[in-house]
Protein backbone atom coordinates (compact mmCIF):
# COMPACT_ATOMS: atom_id res chain seq x y z
CA UNK A 1 0.00 0.00 0.00
CA UNK A 2 0.93 3.51 -0.50
CA UNK A 3 0.92 6.73 1.85
CA UNK A 4 -0.89 9.26 -0.52
CA UNK A 5 -2.97 12.96 -0.22
CA UNK A 6 -5.92 13.16 -2.07
CA UNK A 7 -5.14 16.80 -4.29
CA UNK A 8 -8.22 16.55 -6.55
CA UNK A 9 -11.43 14.54 -8.51
CA UNK A 10 -12.30 13.81 -12.07
CA UNK A 11 -15.66 13.30 -13.58
CA UNK A 12 -16.26 11.46 -16.49
CA UNK A 13 -19.19 10.92 -18.39
CA UNK A 14 -18.41 8.36 -21.16
CA UNK A 15 -17.22 5.53 -18.97
CA UNK A 16 -17.08 1.32 -18.27
CA UNK A 17 -20.69 0.89 -17.08
CA UNK A 18 -19.02 -1.23 -14.64
CA UNK A 19 -17.59 2.50 -12.51
CA UNK A 20 -20.58 4.36 -13.31
CA UNK A 21 -21.36 5.04 -10.19
CA UNK A 22 -17.92 5.42 -8.12
CA UNK A 23 -15.86 8.35 -6.81
CA UNK A 24 -12.59 8.62 -8.70
CA UNK A 25 -10.13 10.43 -6.59
CA UNK A 26 -6.77 12.07 -8.11
CA UNK A 27 -3.98 10.95 -5.45
CA UNK A 28 -0.61 12.10 -5.02
CA UNK A 29 2.39 9.51 -2.92
CA UNK A 30 3.57 11.18 -0.18
CA UNK A 31 6.65 10.33 1.69
CA UNK A 32 6.11 8.19 4.92
CA UNK A 33 5.73 11.46 7.13
CA UNK A 34 2.48 12.79 4.78
CA UNK A 35 4.87 15.59 3.96
CA UNK A 36 6.36 15.43 0.63
CA UNK A 37 5.20 15.05 -2.79
CA UNK A 38 6.68 11.60 -4.31
CA UNK A 39 6.46 9.54 -7.74
CA UNK A 40 3.67 10.35 -10.17
CA UNK A 41 -0.06 11.31 -9.49
CA UNK A 42 -2.80 8.78 -10.29
CA UNK A 43 -6.40 8.04 -9.89
CA UNK A 44 -8.46 5.78 -7.53
CA UNK A 45 -11.56 4.79 -6.62
CA UNK A 46 -13.00 5.95 -3.13
CA UNK A 47 -13.99 3.50 -0.55
CA UNK A 48 -13.69 4.99 2.60
CA UNK A 49 -15.16 8.64 1.65
CA UNK A 50 -12.37 10.19 1.87
CA UNK A 51 -12.10 14.07 0.54
CA UNK A 52 -9.04 16.34 -0.77
CA UNK A 53 -6.82 17.01 1.54
CA UNK A 54 -7.20 13.67 3.35
CA UNK A 55 -3.76 11.26 4.06
CA UNK A 56 -4.97 7.91 2.37
CA UNK A 57 -3.54 4.07 2.09
CA UNK A 58 -4.32 3.25 -1.82
CA UNK A 59 -3.52 -0.35 -2.90
CA UNK A 60 -2.71 -1.47 -6.59
CA UNK A 61 -3.57 -3.90 -8.96
CA UNK A 62 -5.65 -7.10 -9.01
CA UNK A 63 -5.78 -5.82 -4.90
CA UNK A 64 -8.03 -2.70 -6.24
CA UNK A 65 -10.98 -5.63 -6.95
CA UNK A 66 -11.08 -7.39 -3.53
CA UNK A 67 -14.06 -5.29 -2.70
CA UNK A 68 -18.05 -5.54 -3.41
CA UNK A 69 -17.95 -2.17 -5.34
CA UNK A 70 -14.47 -3.14 -7.43
CA UNK A 71 -15.14 -6.98 -7.67
CA UNK A 72 -14.71 -7.60 -11.70
CA UNK A 73 -14.15 -3.82 -12.69
CA UNK A 74 -11.80 -2.08 -14.73
CA UNK A 75 -9.89 -0.70 -11.49
CA UNK A 76 -6.47 -1.16 -10.54
CA UNK A 77 -6.06 0.96 -7.58
CA UNK A 78 -8.68 1.81 -4.43
CA UNK A 79 -8.28 4.05 -1.52
CA UNK A 80 -8.60 1.45 1.54
CA UNK A 81 -7.80 3.60 4.40
CA UNK A 82 -8.00 7.15 5.93
CA UNK A 83 -4.67 7.24 7.74
CA UNK A 84 -5.09 8.84 11.45
CA UNK A 85 -1.69 8.54 12.31
CA UNK A 86 2.38 7.39 11.03
CA UNK A 87 4.49 7.10 13.65
CA UNK A 88 8.22 6.49 12.16
CA UNK A 89 11.60 5.46 14.43
CA UNK A 90 9.28 4.92 17.22
CA UNK A 91 7.97 9.10 16.98
CA UNK A 92 4.57 10.58 15.63
CA UNK A 93 5.27 12.19 12.82
CA UNK A 94 1.50 12.84 11.95
CA UNK A 95 -2.05 12.81 13.56
CA UNK A 96 -4.97 13.71 12.09
CA UNK A 97 -6.53 16.06 14.58
CA UNK A 98 -3.60 17.53 15.38
CA UNK B 1 -5.92 4.79 -13.24
CA UNK B 2 -3.14 7.05 -14.56
CA UNK B 3 -4.43 10.08 -16.25
CA UNK B 4 -3.15 10.40 -20.17
CA UNK B 5 -3.60 11.70 -23.71
CA UNK B 6 -4.64 9.92 -26.56
CA UNK B 7 -1.07 10.70 -29.21
CA UNK B 8 -1.56 8.31 -31.63
CA UNK B 9 -2.76 5.03 -32.67
CA UNK B 10 -1.37 1.69 -34.30
CA UNK B 11 -1.93 -1.01 -36.49
CA UNK B 12 -1.12 -5.05 -36.90
CA UNK B 13 -1.92 -7.64 -39.60
CA UNK B 14 0.18 -10.19 -37.38
CA UNK B 15 -1.17 -10.35 -33.77
CA UNK B 16 -2.82 -12.58 -31.65
CA UNK B 17 -5.72 -13.91 -33.05
CA UNK B 18 -7.68 -12.62 -29.64
CA UNK B 19 -7.49 -9.35 -30.28
CA UNK B 20 -7.83 -8.94 -33.61
CA UNK B 21 -11.28 -6.68 -33.69
CA UNK B 22 -9.27 -4.06 -31.14
CA UNK B 23 -8.82 -0.63 -31.66
CA UNK B 24 -4.96 -0.09 -30.24
CA UNK B 25 -4.06 3.68 -29.08
CA UNK B 26 -1.18 5.10 -28.24
CA UNK B 27 -1.14 6.92 -24.34
CA UNK B 28 1.11 9.37 -22.93
CA UNK B 29 0.73 9.97 -19.26
CA UNK B 30 -0.16 13.83 -18.22
CA UNK B 31 0.11 15.84 -15.00
CA UNK B 32 -3.23 15.80 -12.76
CA UNK B 33 -4.35 19.19 -14.87
CA UNK B 34 -3.73 17.37 -18.03
CA UNK B 35 -1.05 19.43 -19.39
CA UNK B 36 2.30 18.07 -19.15
CA UNK B 37 3.55 14.70 -20.17
CA UNK B 38 4.98 12.16 -17.22
CA UNK B 39 6.88 9.06 -18.30
CA UNK B 40 6.79 6.37 -21.11
CA UNK B 41 4.24 6.20 -23.63
CA UNK B 42 2.38 2.67 -23.90
CA UNK B 43 -0.51 1.08 -26.12
CA UNK B 44 -4.52 0.59 -24.25
CA UNK B 45 -7.04 -0.97 -26.38
CA UNK B 46 -10.04 1.65 -26.36
CA UNK B 47 -13.57 0.74 -24.79
CA UNK B 48 -14.98 4.23 -25.08
CA UNK B 49 -14.47 5.41 -28.45
CA UNK B 50 -11.62 7.73 -27.98
CA UNK B 51 -9.79 9.91 -30.48
CA UNK B 52 -6.19 11.53 -30.75
CA UNK B 53 -6.46 14.33 -28.33
CA UNK B 54 -8.64 13.37 -25.85
CA UNK B 55 -7.43 13.39 -22.45
CA UNK B 56 -8.57 9.61 -20.81
CA UNK B 57 -8.50 7.04 -17.69
CA UNK B 58 -6.35 4.01 -18.27
CA UNK B 59 -6.07 1.15 -16.11
CA UNK B 60 -3.84 -1.32 -16.34
CA UNK B 61 -2.59 -5.13 -15.23
CA UNK B 62 -5.41 -7.46 -14.59
CA UNK B 63 -7.88 -4.91 -14.42
CA UNK B 64 -7.35 -4.05 -18.50
CA UNK B 65 -8.97 -8.07 -18.73
CA UNK B 66 -12.55 -7.47 -16.34
CA UNK B 67 -14.65 -6.37 -19.25
CA UNK B 68 -16.48 -8.39 -22.32
CA UNK B 69 -14.16 -6.99 -24.91
CA UNK B 70 -10.91 -8.48 -23.36
CA UNK B 71 -11.90 -10.66 -21.32
CA UNK B 72 -8.88 -13.38 -21.57
CA UNK B 73 -7.10 -11.61 -23.89
CA UNK B 74 -3.33 -10.67 -24.03
CA UNK B 75 -4.18 -7.53 -23.02
CA UNK B 76 -2.46 -5.54 -20.05
CA UNK B 77 -4.23 -1.34 -20.27
CA UNK B 78 -7.33 -0.39 -21.32
CA UNK B 79 -8.75 3.07 -22.20
CA UNK B 80 -12.01 3.14 -19.40
CA UNK B 81 -13.45 6.72 -19.40
CA UNK B 82 -12.61 9.77 -21.60
CA UNK B 83 -12.75 12.72 -18.95
CA UNK B 84 -14.91 15.61 -18.86
CA UNK B 85 -13.22 17.58 -16.34
CA UNK B 86 -10.30 17.42 -13.44
CA UNK B 87 -10.28 19.26 -10.02
CA UNK B 88 -7.07 20.13 -8.20
CA UNK B 89 -7.66 21.60 -4.51
CA UNK B 90 -11.36 22.58 -5.47
CA UNK B 91 -10.20 24.44 -8.62
CA UNK B 92 -11.68 23.18 -12.16
CA UNK B 93 -7.99 22.93 -14.23
CA UNK B 94 -9.66 20.63 -17.33
CA UNK B 95 -12.90 21.01 -18.68
CA UNK B 96 -13.33 19.00 -21.88
CA UNK B 97 -15.88 21.27 -23.47
CA UNK B 98 -14.36 24.81 -22.87
CA UNK C 1 0.75 -2.84 -24.11
CA UNK C 2 4.45 -1.08 -24.92
CA UNK C 3 6.48 -0.73 -28.38
CA UNK C 4 9.60 -2.58 -28.42
CA UNK C 5 11.78 -3.18 -31.26
CA UNK C 6 13.42 -7.18 -30.99
CA UNK C 7 17.03 -6.55 -30.40
CA UNK C 8 18.18 -10.49 -29.69
CA UNK C 9 17.26 -13.64 -28.41
CA UNK C 10 18.42 -16.31 -24.99
CA UNK C 11 19.52 -19.97 -24.95
CA UNK C 12 19.13 -21.68 -21.76
CA UNK C 13 19.21 -25.19 -21.80
CA UNK C 14 18.22 -25.51 -17.54
CA UNK C 15 14.59 -24.03 -17.31
CA UNK C 16 11.18 -24.67 -16.00
CA UNK C 17 10.22 -27.32 -17.98
CA UNK C 18 6.74 -25.40 -18.78
CA UNK C 19 8.80 -23.36 -20.99
CA UNK C 20 10.86 -25.68 -22.28
CA UNK C 21 9.75 -25.08 -26.27
CA UNK C 22 9.10 -21.14 -26.17
CA UNK C 23 11.63 -18.82 -28.43
CA UNK C 24 13.08 -16.06 -25.75
CA UNK C 25 14.05 -12.94 -27.23
CA UNK C 26 15.39 -9.35 -25.90
CA UNK C 27 13.15 -6.67 -26.18
CA UNK C 28 13.94 -2.95 -25.68
CA UNK C 29 10.91 -0.39 -25.05
CA UNK C 30 11.15 2.60 -27.69
CA UNK C 31 9.53 6.16 -27.78
CA UNK C 32 6.03 5.66 -29.73
CA UNK C 33 8.10 6.63 -32.94
CA UNK C 34 9.83 3.42 -32.91
CA UNK C 35 13.11 4.70 -32.79
CA UNK C 36 14.58 6.04 -29.55
CA UNK C 37 15.02 3.26 -26.98
CA UNK C 38 13.23 3.84 -23.75
CA UNK C 39 14.06 2.16 -20.49
CA UNK C 40 15.21 -1.26 -19.98
CA UNK C 41 15.69 -4.55 -21.73
CA UNK C 42 13.56 -7.51 -20.89
CA UNK C 43 12.76 -10.86 -22.03
CA UNK C 44 9.81 -12.09 -23.82
CA UNK C 45 8.30 -15.18 -25.12
CA UNK C 46 7.76 -14.82 -28.98
CA UNK C 47 3.52 -15.17 -30.26
CA UNK C 48 3.49 -14.15 -33.30
CA UNK C 49 7.00 -15.37 -35.51
CA UNK C 50 8.94 -11.95 -34.62
CA UNK C 51 12.66 -11.52 -35.97
CA UNK C 52 15.53 -9.44 -34.21
CA UNK C 53 14.72 -5.74 -35.62
CA UNK C 54 11.24 -6.06 -35.95
CA UNK C 55 8.95 -3.41 -33.97
CA UNK C 56 6.58 -5.03 -31.79
CA UNK C 57 4.16 -4.91 -29.10
CA UNK C 58 4.63 -6.50 -25.67
CA UNK C 59 2.52 -7.34 -22.67
CA UNK C 60 3.25 -7.81 -19.21
CA UNK C 61 2.13 -9.36 -16.28
CA UNK C 62 -0.26 -12.01 -15.90
CA UNK C 63 -1.96 -10.83 -19.69
CA UNK C 64 1.54 -13.04 -21.11
CA UNK C 65 -0.22 -15.90 -20.18
CA UNK C 66 -3.84 -15.83 -21.52
CA UNK C 67 -2.94 -17.78 -24.35
CA UNK C 68 -2.51 -21.33 -25.64
CA UNK C 69 1.49 -21.16 -25.40
CA UNK C 70 1.66 -19.55 -22.21
CA UNK C 71 -0.94 -20.35 -20.11
CA UNK C 72 0.10 -21.54 -16.90
CA UNK C 73 3.67 -21.28 -17.34
CA UNK C 74 6.27 -19.02 -15.55
CA UNK C 75 6.18 -15.99 -17.82
CA UNK C 76 5.67 -12.52 -17.29
CA UNK C 77 5.77 -11.14 -21.06
CA UNK C 78 4.94 -11.98 -24.73
CA UNK C 79 5.24 -10.38 -27.95
CA UNK C 80 1.39 -10.31 -29.18
CA UNK C 81 1.88 -8.31 -32.35
CA UNK C 82 4.40 -7.08 -34.98
CA UNK C 83 3.99 -3.46 -35.99
CA UNK C 84 2.51 -2.36 -39.24
CA UNK C 85 2.18 1.39 -39.05
CA UNK C 86 2.39 3.93 -36.59
CA UNK C 87 0.55 7.30 -36.44
CA UNK C 88 1.20 10.08 -34.03
CA UNK C 89 -0.69 13.13 -34.67
CA UNK C 90 -2.17 12.07 -37.10
CA UNK C 91 0.79 11.58 -39.08
CA UNK C 92 2.04 8.68 -39.86
CA UNK C 93 5.73 8.05 -38.06
CA UNK C 94 6.51 4.52 -38.51
CA UNK C 95 5.66 1.89 -41.55
CA UNK C 96 6.81 -1.44 -41.74
CA UNK C 97 7.40 -2.24 -45.49
CA UNK C 98 8.65 1.09 -46.09
CA UNK D 1 10.35 -10.21 -2.88
CA UNK D 2 12.43 -6.94 -1.35
CA UNK D 3 15.02 -7.09 0.97
CA UNK D 4 13.61 -4.33 3.70
CA UNK D 5 13.79 -2.22 6.62
CA UNK D 6 10.65 -1.74 9.01
CA UNK D 7 10.66 2.23 9.67
CA UNK D 8 7.58 2.69 11.46
CA UNK D 9 3.67 2.00 11.35
CA UNK D 10 0.29 3.31 10.63
CA UNK D 11 -3.25 3.36 12.18
CA UNK D 12 -6.18 4.13 10.86
CA UNK D 13 -9.56 3.54 12.14
CA UNK D 14 -11.77 4.29 8.77
CA UNK D 15 -10.71 1.17 6.56
CA UNK D 16 -11.82 -1.39 4.61
CA UNK D 17 -13.51 -4.15 7.20
CA UNK D 18 -11.56 -6.85 5.70
CA UNK D 19 -8.33 -5.59 7.18
CA UNK D 20 -9.50 -4.52 10.51
CA UNK D 21 -7.54 -6.54 12.41
CA UNK D 22 -4.17 -6.41 10.44
CA UNK D 23 -1.02 -4.56 11.28
CA UNK D 24 -0.13 -2.22 9.09
CA UNK D 25 3.82 -1.18 9.16
CA UNK D 26 5.88 1.09 6.87
CA UNK D 27 8.66 -0.36 4.99
CA UNK D 28 11.57 1.10 3.01
CA UNK D 29 13.86 -1.02 0.33
CA UNK D 30 17.69 -1.26 1.27
CA UNK D 31 20.55 -2.47 -0.97
CA UNK D 32 20.99 -6.10 -0.70
CA UNK D 33 23.53 -5.44 2.28
CA UNK D 34 21.05 -4.34 4.30
CA UNK D 35 22.47 -0.85 4.99
CA UNK D 36 21.26 1.64 2.63
CA UNK D 37 17.82 2.81 1.87
CA UNK D 38 16.90 2.48 -2.27
CA UNK D 39 13.36 3.42 -3.85
CA UNK D 40 10.34 4.85 -2.07
CA UNK D 41 8.69 3.38 1.12
CA UNK D 42 5.58 1.58 0.70
CA UNK D 43 3.14 0.05 3.69
CA UNK D 44 2.76 -3.50 4.18
CA UNK D 45 0.77 -6.25 6.36
CA UNK D 46 2.84 -7.51 9.00
CA UNK D 47 2.86 -11.47 8.82
CA UNK D 48 5.62 -12.45 10.90
CA UNK D 49 5.39 -10.52 13.86
CA UNK D 50 7.59 -7.97 12.35
CA UNK D 51 9.08 -4.83 14.45
CA UNK D 52 10.40 -1.33 13.89
CA UNK D 53 13.91 -1.38 12.84
CA UNK D 54 14.23 -5.70 11.61
CA UNK D 55 15.17 -6.31 8.07
CA UNK D 56 12.75 -8.09 6.41
CA UNK D 57 11.36 -9.67 2.97
CA UNK D 58 8.32 -8.13 1.57
CA UNK D 59 6.25 -9.57 -1.37
CA UNK D 60 4.39 -7.62 -3.48
CA UNK D 61 1.68 -7.71 -5.70
CA UNK D 62 -1.50 -10.74 -5.83
CA UNK D 63 1.36 -12.53 -3.87
CA UNK D 64 0.41 -10.72 -0.74
CA UNK D 65 -3.14 -12.04 -0.83
CA UNK D 66 -1.56 -16.28 -0.40
CA UNK D 67 -1.88 -16.32 3.17
CA UNK D 68 -5.23 -16.96 5.37
CA UNK D 69 -4.51 -13.45 6.69
CA UNK D 70 -4.85 -11.80 4.10
CA UNK D 71 -6.86 -13.87 1.11
CA UNK D 72 -9.54 -12.01 -0.68
CA UNK D 73 -8.19 -8.76 0.95
CA UNK D 74 -7.71 -5.32 -0.72
CA UNK D 75 -3.57 -5.45 0.37
CA UNK D 76 -0.70 -5.44 -2.19
CA UNK D 77 2.40 -5.83 0.11
CA UNK D 78 3.14 -8.02 2.93
CA UNK D 79 6.04 -9.03 5.47
CA UNK D 80 6.67 -12.40 4.50
CA UNK D 81 10.04 -12.71 6.42
CA UNK D 82 12.45 -11.65 8.86
CA UNK D 83 15.73 -11.85 7.75
CA UNK D 84 18.64 -13.48 9.89
CA UNK D 85 21.43 -13.09 7.46
CA UNK D 86 22.73 -11.49 4.25
CA UNK D 87 25.40 -13.07 1.79
CA UNK D 88 26.73 -11.53 -1.01
CA UNK D 89 29.26 -12.67 -3.43
CA UNK D 90 30.26 -15.59 -0.71
CA UNK D 91 30.49 -12.88 2.45
CA UNK D 92 28.28 -12.72 5.00
CA UNK D 93 27.24 -9.10 5.15
CA UNK D 94 24.29 -8.80 7.46
CA UNK D 95 23.74 -11.55 10.60
CA UNK D 96 20.57 -10.43 12.75
CA UNK D 97 22.11 -11.17 15.57
CA UNK D 98 25.63 -9.60 15.24
CA UNK E 1 11.70 -11.88 -17.87
CA UNK E 2 14.86 -10.10 -16.56
CA UNK E 3 18.25 -10.93 -17.27
CA UNK E 4 19.56 -10.97 -13.53
CA UNK E 5 22.94 -11.88 -12.28
CA UNK E 6 22.53 -13.80 -9.17
CA UNK E 7 24.85 -12.08 -6.42
CA UNK E 8 23.79 -13.82 -2.83
CA UNK E 9 21.54 -15.46 -0.72
CA UNK E 10 19.59 -14.69 2.46
CA UNK E 11 18.50 -16.93 5.40
CA UNK E 12 15.30 -16.24 7.16
CA UNK E 13 13.90 -18.62 10.46
CA UNK E 14 11.18 -16.38 10.53
CA UNK E 15 8.92 -16.82 7.61
CA UNK E 16 5.64 -17.61 6.26
CA UNK E 17 5.37 -21.56 6.48
CA UNK E 18 4.57 -21.79 2.71
CA UNK E 19 7.95 -20.66 1.71
CA UNK E 20 9.91 -22.73 4.72
CA UNK E 21 11.73 -25.09 1.90
CA UNK E 22 12.67 -23.10 -0.90
CA UNK E 23 16.04 -21.19 -1.72
CA UNK E 24 15.73 -17.43 -1.64
CA UNK E 25 18.62 -15.86 -3.85
CA UNK E 26 19.20 -12.09 -4.27
CA UNK E 27 19.42 -11.07 -7.96
CA UNK E 28 20.56 -8.20 -9.43
CA UNK E 29 19.10 -7.51 -12.81
CA UNK E 30 21.46 -6.69 -16.22
CA UNK E 31 21.96 -5.65 -19.90
CA UNK E 32 20.92 -7.50 -22.29
CA UNK E 33 25.04 -8.33 -22.59
CA UNK E 34 24.55 -9.14 -19.00
CA UNK E 35 27.84 -7.03 -17.79
CA UNK E 36 26.03 -3.67 -16.37
CA UNK E 37 24.10 -3.48 -13.32
CA UNK E 38 20.84 -2.19 -13.81
CA UNK E 39 18.09 -1.12 -11.43
CA UNK E 40 17.44 -2.51 -7.56
CA UNK E 41 18.20 -6.05 -6.06
CA UNK E 42 15.45 -8.44 -5.38
CA UNK E 43 15.04 -11.53 -3.74
CA UNK E 44 13.66 -14.73 -6.14
CA UNK E 45 12.79 -18.39 -4.99
CA UNK E 46 15.24 -20.29 -7.36
CA UNK E 47 13.64 -23.07 -9.41
CA UNK E 48 16.58 -24.10 -11.45
CA UNK E 49 19.33 -24.80 -8.74
CA UNK E 50 21.15 -21.74 -9.77
CA UNK E 51 24.38 -20.59 -7.90
CA UNK E 52 25.85 -17.29 -7.26
CA UNK E 53 27.63 -15.48 -10.60
CA UNK E 54 25.41 -17.27 -12.64
CA UNK E 55 23.29 -15.34 -15.70
CA UNK E 56 20.05 -16.14 -15.21
CA UNK E 57 16.04 -15.65 -16.34
CA UNK E 58 13.38 -14.09 -13.48
CA UNK E 59 9.95 -13.66 -13.91
CA UNK E 60 7.56 -11.74 -11.60
CA UNK E 61 4.13 -11.10 -10.57
CA UNK E 62 1.92 -14.11 -10.28
CA UNK E 63 3.60 -15.61 -13.19
CA UNK E 64 6.09 -16.79 -9.96
CA UNK E 65 3.15 -18.75 -8.80
CA UNK E 66 2.84 -20.95 -11.90
CA UNK E 67 4.81 -23.73 -10.44
CA UNK E 68 4.47 -26.69 -8.08
CA UNK E 69 7.11 -25.61 -5.91
CA UNK E 70 5.60 -21.66 -5.16
CA UNK E 71 1.77 -22.25 -6.20
CA UNK E 72 -0.29 -20.05 -3.71
CA UNK E 73 2.10 -19.09 -1.82
CA UNK E 74 3.42 -15.82 -0.86
CA UNK E 75 6.18 -15.43 -3.81
CA UNK E 76 6.54 -12.62 -6.47
CA UNK E 77 9.44 -13.43 -8.40
CA UNK E 78 11.52 -17.08 -9.27
CA UNK E 79 14.77 -18.08 -11.06
CA UNK E 80 13.44 -19.76 -14.10
CA UNK E 81 16.47 -20.27 -16.26
CA UNK E 82 19.58 -20.38 -16.40
CA UNK E 83 21.29 -18.51 -19.37
CA UNK E 84 23.35 -20.60 -21.77
CA UNK E 85 23.87 -18.09 -24.52
CA UNK E 86 22.93 -14.48 -25.02
CA UNK E 87 22.48 -12.90 -28.62
CA UNK E 88 22.75 -9.08 -29.31
CA UNK E 89 22.51 -8.01 -33.28
CA UNK E 90 23.25 -11.24 -34.67
CA UNK E 91 26.18 -11.70 -32.63
CA UNK E 92 27.05 -13.47 -29.62
CA UNK E 93 27.79 -11.35 -26.34
CA UNK E 94 27.55 -13.83 -23.39
CA UNK E 95 28.11 -17.53 -23.40
CA UNK E 96 28.06 -19.98 -20.18
CA UNK E 97 30.86 -22.07 -20.68
CA UNK E 98 33.44 -19.51 -22.34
Amino acid sequence: MKIARVVGSTISTIKDPKVANTKLLICQDTDPAGKQDIGKPYVAIDLVDAGTGDLVLTCHGSAARQTPLTKETPVDAVIMAVIDHLELDKKIVFRKHA
